[in-house]
């Protein structure tokens, strides 16, 4: 097989302080369709392009922030396998097995928690509700697009003490790759890793900050550039709060612009970058060009880069 | 591990029938750069964003065409396998293994003749002489780019009767998924088969011709639609010609256009696509709609594509 | 004053051989906004930026065709002044006042014939109805839009015998420059002219053929390139009928699409082109390099480009 | 004439800290080519696509900032009409003719100075040196271009105490339109003006500010959003200072990046915007929506905007 193990992330559950605005936001604002709502009052949303059922998943909570992400791995077989290599490595805490059906439409989730506090989740089994285009002779874009209507749900950034350990885990435990990676000072201290399972130049990135369990931005897919335009012409026009961009990462070299969403999570989205192979070497950017490895033109970091997160 | 088995096609090597001409064409207009020439006459080259030695080789010869494509596998120990496994299926043949060195910087490569007539290699060496940008605090391009300047070499469409056999070789023993095909008839003959060992829309496609080891077109990647824009006004300005394009495939999306190197080979540069995933349903085209899934726009296939080949 | 005489094409008159039909081209696919209709069964569109109450007319008839086009003079003076100046030139004839009001919100308008047959008007009063994202802190793009949504009518190219007549007619009585020509043969015979009253590279473009009064295309503008793409997409959706595109021009440098309304009208979608002025020396193309003149990547016209009109 | 009196801005003199420096960054950076020196050791430059011999020129002094901006008249009767109404006028003052040749191959000039303080010149003749494609079948862009290379010189964006008088002095001594205003409290107070002599949407632009003569930015116009991007990975591959964006105005909806040459003056590239017709009604800005008047994604002025000028 060509592709095995984790084959990508699949879903990312947020918190948000009041649902109905949220909805709004990723429905009409961000673009993504609502597959489902269950009796929590969780409701589950996903990208046109996207086959399988869910890539969000939205909760209301006193507090804005990510409660887990989930990741596609490629079979049943490859699920047990990680779930026991993930068990017998010192590198994860807190297993535990999430029944079939917790998420509508998805199999059984092995749930466990990585050095930097995040909660993660393998799962081997969703179900294809297809994308908006279907698969037989399709359009190249579907009817019916409302608001910046990226294609995928593509990564997060997250923020972290144990930055080392969740490489660790990832890299020798997931079999990720690490595409780009952020050393600081003479010692060369890793500060930023962006790991890759795939050919993507990131699938989810973490920062070195001393907290557990934050999270920067949900990323999602645009075709390019003038799509980034649009992104921000519309979020201007409904008087949504933009961080930074239209702009360009230096890491990754995505074009990006980052807004919040009505609780303030980071939201992302982006075009561009890269394609990632295992044997590519790692690019390395050393802290004294942090500023324009994450702002290529501003060539240095806001504010907010570092200090608004949920 | 999270990619592993072949991981992309890493050289095409093309004859041509006077090679400072293709070199000129390859290199002014297209915008590769040489990496190397042999005592043979070969002449090696790559694109800027590619880390390895060359991905396109060039020999003169008394009649344009594919001589191979050559594919890197991950590990050597996966070329021993997929070597074994390609001996023991009786879909390949003319197995032989070329000496490391034979291509410069490369390791030794496993060559097989598959049920097309195509003659394929793997490899799992080949020296990385780096991108133009480098991998420390890179800029996102590089200085110094001629003509075309697509990023990568990125797939290959090729022509053969036994359509059946080479994609039963590429699904079942190197673990490809078929990511769109061609049903034609009430029978729903497959006509068409873009394979990808990737999260690209293809790695290599195949249509059903009657006929042995014929070379369609070697393809470029280009980042957007504006730079499709470009290539097209450069090879006008070059009187290089173009085939057809700009326009939009149908089948992967993809924004593309396609024209002639001096030895009458088919090039392709492109952008865009979806991201595909070995769990993505397999797009099916009928056959009366080839017309869009070839050239979306003009909805019907010109008469080069059917009949130009080498 | 600045800018003054003749503004810019105001408005094109073309007759539909089904109304309903012509109408969900023009509102629908192309994207332009039903303003009026009137007791004869007229009905009067306008592009999202446009000021004025309607740019085009659809008129059902039993050819296709162009009835007349409109063109909008900075004044009632200049449109007496220009009016007189016509009349007393050898090289308009069939003069007429329109009554104001023939029109819905327009005033009154002075018709003639010109050398290669085709009616024009010339009229100084319309109602403002506004562009659709008002002139009060405007948002860059109105929401609302549909299909191609070009933001105004921007010039024909027409077809006829007395191309000499028509340029000194344009030039001598209505202030307009030659942008660009073409000439063809040791004699120097201009056989094409793009006329411009204002900084586009054109506002009305002659063929020579040896026909009167025909139409080849009305023309929309759009911002980029990549709308262009996304224009060709739509048109492709909707099954219409590409004529060639997307490409370049040549003539002006414009990015194109020609497509075909119900009727068989061509209609035009470009973007891009130079600034004119009015001592910007003369681009002139020889017939040797038609091709590219019209089609500047294919190099060669297509067929339908001199065969094809209404 | 469709187009008479002042036809665009043709030239904006500069002061430099360090002649050599400012000459890499228009040329290298920029990418303007020069066209002359003369034995004042001042340097003259052009866009590739204007056809008269110069658009910039550049002094070395102790102090940056705009000596004066230049305006191409129709015709030689134009400039001693303009030249007698400004003298008539109450509105300009200290008017003086500067001799044919004082410029190089350029004809003599009328200069007074507007009541924000700025000094302007008026002129009719410059030698056609032809722009870098040629005027007989042009390619649509030129070989040979370095940096970001704009197309033309567009406007300049200046600050001024007397708004009401030069916004007046231009509307009526000189023709201009104006396209957009901003307006400030109660009392709509004019603090921005956007003039337009042509279909741009803007020619010169002022801003009221307590200061006399201040130059805030010259603008050079690109084809598009695309180019933008290029400029700003230009701009941070060199270092050179970015002020803003990429990122869009709603005054005029360009897309644009302000950055500083290597004296502190601030240079623009832009592309798109509408189409401006004297007819068209003027857009409003209203001060509390000063901040996406200016850059329209932020939705706030940054810091350097009303402070930073020379």
């Amino acid at each position: 097989m060509a592709m095995t193990g984790v084959l990508r992330p699949g879903h990312v559950a947020l918190r948000v302080l009041d649902l109905n605005e949220a909805v709004r936001h990723y429905v009409e604002v961000l673009g993504l369709f609502e597959t489902a709502r269950d009796d929590k009052g969780r409701v589950f949303l996903k990208a046109w392009d996207e086959a399988d059922h869910h890539s969000v998943v939205l909760r209301e909570a006193d507090e804005a922030g990510m409660d887990y992400m989930g990741w596609r791995v490629a079979s049943d077989a490859e699920l047990e396998r990680l779930a026991g290599d993930l068990q017998a490595s010192s590198l994860a805490s807190d297993f535990s097995w999430i029944a079939a059906g917790e998420h509508p439409a998805t199999g059984k989730r092995f749930r466990f928690t990585i050095p930097t506090g995040h909660v993660m989740e393998l799962y081997s089994q969703k179900d294809v509700v297809g994308c908006n285009t279907g698969y037989t002779n399709p359009d190249p874009w579907p009817d019916g697009l409302r608001g910046i209507a990226p294609s995928r749900f593509d990564h997060c950034l997250l923020y972290g003490d144990d930055l080392d350990g969740t490489v660790k885990l990832f890299v020798e435990v997931l079999g990720f790759g690490v595409a780009e990676q952020v050393l600081a000072g003479p010692d060369k201290l890793m500060i930023g890793a962006f790991l890759s399972c795939s050919n993507k130049p990131h699938d989810v990135a973490f920062i070195r900050q001393p907290v557990k369990n934050k999270f920067h931005h949900a990323s999602f897919l645009l075709d390019n550039w003038n799509e980034i335009l649009k992104a921000a012409d519309i979020l201007s026009k409904r008087k949504v709060s933009i961080d930074i961009g239209p702009t360009r990462h230096g890491i990754t070299r995505g074009e990006t612009i980052y807004f919040f969403d009505s609780s303030g999570n980071r939201n992302e989205v982006f075009s561009g970058g890269y394609i990632y192979y295992p044997d590519k070497p790692t690019i390395t950017w050393t802290d004294d060009q942090l500023g324009p490895a994450i702002f290529y033109h501003d060539r240095k970091i806001n504010d907010a880069f570092l200090t608004v997160y949920t």
